[in-house]
This record gives C-alpha cells, sequence and structure tokens, in this order.
C-alpha cells in the first residue's frame, strides 16, 4: 500500500451488526477495496460483545491498513436502552480506530446520503444501489456493509454532497452519474 | 504483585469524568490500592474525549495491573442525546479492559450501594462515607472515585451486599460494621 494514497476505512456501528467499508481515492477517482460486517452474538455478555466488535474491528484495521476512517452518527433511538447498547456499540468502534492511531471524521445518515445520492432523504435500497454504481461493484453489498462503504464516500467527498468527484467507470456532474 | 491475589478494578463510567478505583482481596480482608478520575475535555471532539478516555484507562491498567474489573451499569437519562454519550464512554471504557484482557463484570447502581451501604437508596454522600470507612481512608475520594470503589467492592462481595465480609480495620455483620 503506497501511504499518499487515502485510504479511508467507513464505519456504521452497532451492536448486533457493525458494518465496514474501505475505499481508496486515486487522485479524484474512488476505488473499492473491502467490505463486510462483525456481528455479535446477541446471547452472550455485553462486555463479551463489545470484545468482539473491538477485535472485530482491530482485525479488520490489521488486514486493510487503513490511513484514515469515517463513522456515522448514530441515531437516538425511540427505545432508550437500546440507544444506550447502540452508544456502547459505537464507542467500542471509536476506540479500536483512536486505538490504532487513525484520524476519526464522523458523519451523519443525512450527510452520508447527500454524498451518495444527492439528497438527504434516500431510502436504504437507494444507497445500496448508488453504492454499487459508484464503486462499480459487481453486486450489491448488504445494508450495514453499503452503509459503511457510503460514510466512508462521504469522507472522500469531505462531507460535501457528490460535488464533481469522479468515481470508477463514471463521473458525476451537478449530482448526476454520467457514464 | 501476587497475581493469585484478586486485584479489582472498579469504574464508573462517564464521557466527562470517569472514575476508577483499585482494591486488593486479601483472604475476606479489602484492601485500598488506589484510585482517580479521567476527564475527558468537553471542548474536544468525541473521538478525541473516547481516545482520552480509553488511553487513561488503559494508562490505570497498565500502572496497576489488576487482574479482575467491574464496571458500574448506567442508567437511562432522561435527555436521550446523553444516554448517547454515556454509552459510548462507558463502550469505550469495556473496550480498554476487554482489550486487556480482564473479565468484566457489571452492577447495577442498585447492587453498588447495597455492597457498601446495605441498601439501595442511599445517596452519594453516604457511598463515599462508607467507601472511606470500608477501606480505612484517610480521607474522602471524589464522589466518581468513590463510586468506582464501591463498585469494585461490590465485585468483591460477589454482588451480595454487605454480607459477612471483613474489611480492612472493621468487621462486618448483619449489613452494620463493627469495630
Amino acid at each position: 500500500m503506497n501511504a499518499d494514497i487515502p485510504r479511508i476505512l467507513g464505519i456504521d456501528p452497532g451492536l448486533r451488526v457493525t458494518g465496514f467499508g474501505l475505499i481508496e481515492m486515486h487522485g479524484r477517482q474512488l476505488v473499492y477495496v473491502a467490505s463486510g460486517c462483525i456481528k455479535s452474538n446477541d446471547k452472550a455478555s455485553l462486555p463479551d460483545r463489545i470484545k468482539t466488535l473491538f477485535e472485530g474491528i482491530s482485525e479488520v484495521i490489521a488486514t486493510y491498513r487503513p490511513n484514515q476512517a469515517a463513522v456515522e452518527k448514530v441515531f437516538v433511538n425511540v427505545n432508550p436502552q437500546s440507544t444506550l447498547l447502540l452508544g456502547q456499540a459505537r464507542g467500542a468502534a471509536i476506540s479500536a480506530l483512536v486505538r490504532a492511531g487513525l484520524p476519526v471524521a464522523e458523519y451523519t445518515a443525512l450527510q452520508t446520503k447527500q454524498a451518495v445520492v444527492g439528497h438527504g432523504k434516500a431510502a436504504k435500497e437507494q444507497v445500496q444501489d448508488m453504492v454499487v454504481r459508484l464503486l462499480n461493484l459487481p453486486g450489491a453489498p448488504t445494508a450495514d456493509a453499503a452503509d459503511a462503504l457510503a460514510c466512508a464516500i462521504a469522507h472522500a467527498h469531505g462531507g460535501q454532497g457528490l460535488g464533481t468527484m469522479a468515481t470508477a467507470g463514471y463521473r458525476v456532474r451537478g449530482g448526476r452519474l454520467i457514464e
């Protein structure tokens, strides 16, 4: 890996499933590296689940050696206990990133959707579709991995929406893709 | 340090202030080791604050080499955003503990208060006072450090309340201290 090439690790944190996605910026072109998700056993104790997430993300970092990280800001849930659990998962994810010395940026779901779809009210499926198109993927990643990739894309765009970024196999102008 | 002697690190997690307290169990006697708190700058970014907490707890572990950990279960706050922040702080704290390979137990504030005061409705000052008496301290630790020590004491008691544990300089019978 060339240290001059930004390699961004995007994270969509969750206690049950944490999505991750890695992209590289080659000049103004985004290139897919890897994506997937880390699942914790909901029958395990909370410390054990935190351990699974922390170690899983640490392993992703050790394997793919990103030099930047972007984490989706999570929603407050209607259920306060769920909010508390989600917060703990996000704390574990950020801990793994900062422990590895990665600079960590944060993006709201709104910013992420604006970056990949062009507006903030996109449905999950639209995000998945656009991630596939923007990164020229052969198939659709899972929803969690797609959200993580979208967060990495938002970071590559400087959190500024589609703008004038080029992507693998496509060019973007005025928020529209042109082949 | 003798690895056979349980050395318990208690943690009272919080984003602004995380209290910590270490005690040793010498047979049935509890001995104070250290306590204090880790503060994060509320003007810093959330990832930077998570980093401060994670590294602070890691440093406490490296310095005092506990072999067990106990973390207070946190309350759901009336403010959902506060709940989310508190959750993230707790996730960072547990990450630092599991990363160090420590077994992590969890206790509610109710269990902690029962363990040190004998009932679950004790005020913060009562907890502080009883921690001072149970560990035979020369002065009162801060409220956050006292809560962390109380959590470690609850763990030493097996989360079972005062029971028949002896403490440094004191013996306990039927929930009352007897000198």
